[in-house]
């Protein structure tokens, strides 16, 4: 009896000490660390009982509101900046590589396959802009063979999985394949700034932080070769007013792109923007 | 275009620093906190893109196992130390004083009104017991007119609350109020020790840890008086097998009572116990 109470001194201690020998090592890690920074967290701000309450509840809404189409721990995640960290701690790259972002909620698997300079846009509306580069290696070598898969949201801010049955299913996106030159092309819309679901507990967090709910418009890429690692990106429109202030931090200065106006062409604007792979380990 | 960018360096900063004017000063607080604690957590432990996957998935499930009969992220934080840590916190008392500990799921606020000395026991099942003892200030001067709320499980592990149509309502539980002596006196049960709902993601978490799920036999007090602080708190079994070893870290080296053995005597057993308060600020 004079060993394992807890007190606020020792609770850490205590809490880390409670694990048995047959426990998953990488759990312990995980677990000791969270416990560790968990206990720091609520010692650092004296949380009251009642915080504790508030908090408790805002957990169960935020669990409660997730379902087939929304899913609101990865907003929250997505708003603290988790997401991206855990991004860029898992995409560490050599300089000259094309950087990671946040892949996303509205990726799907069987977006059409679509032939080199095809258009991505099937309803017709936003301004049309050509997007168009070469996927390199970190020697300026063009990749044969990349798959350049694509998607942004309509001109009214919503992607097709967001609309079903009022955009077509697969309007704005897109999968390329490239040839010997290792060169994409194709026609899109210049995408629109959009804010993420903002009615549900990540949206009153927002609101008692001030933020608002924005992201910076961009066009996602997913560009994968054999032998590459897979770079899950975008590229943001340059001069967008949320560039700095991307309510899930997923801007990166070297994927900002030019987005220059096309005077007498085929498209309104116009995109190029080169892709840099990394070998795979 | 040259600030406020996301990198894995200034993580935490980047994340802080897009708080707006009009935040309310106690979440930023708080959040400010949280956010750092969860990016050196995240950082420390270099979190793989699969567990922060298999983190999401965990939240989530757990808040989809709440309901009205059960709280899910509130055995998470009772198991993970942090209900015992914010009790701490809230409740630091002088020397001498009666300590808190947690208040626990099953406590109700209709429990039924008794006479002192009378039973709370109404199934007839388990050993009973003399509870006994006074309700003090600091100085040792008994307290009229506390009121003396307890509850504790059935000789089967259970609390009627979860067992509704099998236990009596208001088994095992009852309100007393002390006289001008401070005395309080009642017969109830020897509770037993009983296992947390380990069926759900926390008992996923606990195997993953090798750690049981039980909590050492108690009987839960809620003293309240006018002019004092509130008292939420267990008397623990003495000998009890999971004293060192609670599930909730709930025990406390002065909370462990003696249960003597009573020979010809009315009840079987016999814990004494005087409950020392402190005046409210």
């Amino acid at each position: 009896m004079t060993i394992g109470f807890f007190t606020e001194e020792n609770s850490v201690e205590t809490v880390l000490g409670r694990n048995g020998p047959g426990a998953n090592p990488r759990v312990v890690e995980v677990v000791s660390a969270l416990v560790k920074h968990l206990h720091a967290f609520a010692k650092e701000v004296h949380l009251m009982q009642e915080e504790w309450e508030i908090g408790i509840d805002f957990l169960t809404r935020t669990g409660q509101l997730c379902g087939p189409e929304r899913q609101e721990f990865i907003l929250l995640s997505d708003t603290l900046g988790l997401s991206m960290l855990v991004d860029a701690i898992n995409n560490r790259r050599p300089k000259g590589a094309t950087e990671n972002t946040v892949f996303g909620p509205f990726h799907v698997d069987d977006a059409p396959r679509r032939k080199m300079g095809d258009s991505i846009n099937m309803d017709g509306k936003g301004e049309t802009c050509l997007y168009e580069g070469r996927v390199l290696d970190l020697d300026g070598t063009p990749i044969a063979g990349a798959k350049v898969d694509v998607w942004s949201d309509s001109a009214d801010g919503f992607y097709d999985v967001q609309q079903p049955g009022i955009q077509p299913k697969g309007n704005n996106r897109g999968v390329f394949i490239t040839g010997d030159d290792g060169r994409y092309w194709f026609t899109g819309i210049k995408p629109t700034s959009y804010p993420i679901p903002d009615d549900g507990t990540v949206g009153k967090m927002l609101a008692q932080l001030d933020r608002h709910p924005y992201r910076p418009a961009h066009m996602h890429f997913l560009v994968a070769a054999p032998g590459y690692q897979k770079l899950v990106t975008h590229t943001f429109v340059g001069g967008d007013t949320y560039l700095e202030s991307d309510a899930v931090f997923g801007t990166k200065a070297s994927l900002v792109a030019p987005f220059d106006k096309v005077t007498g062409g085929a498209t309104e604007w116009r995109s190029p923007f080169d892709f840099v792979l990394v070998k795979a380990e």
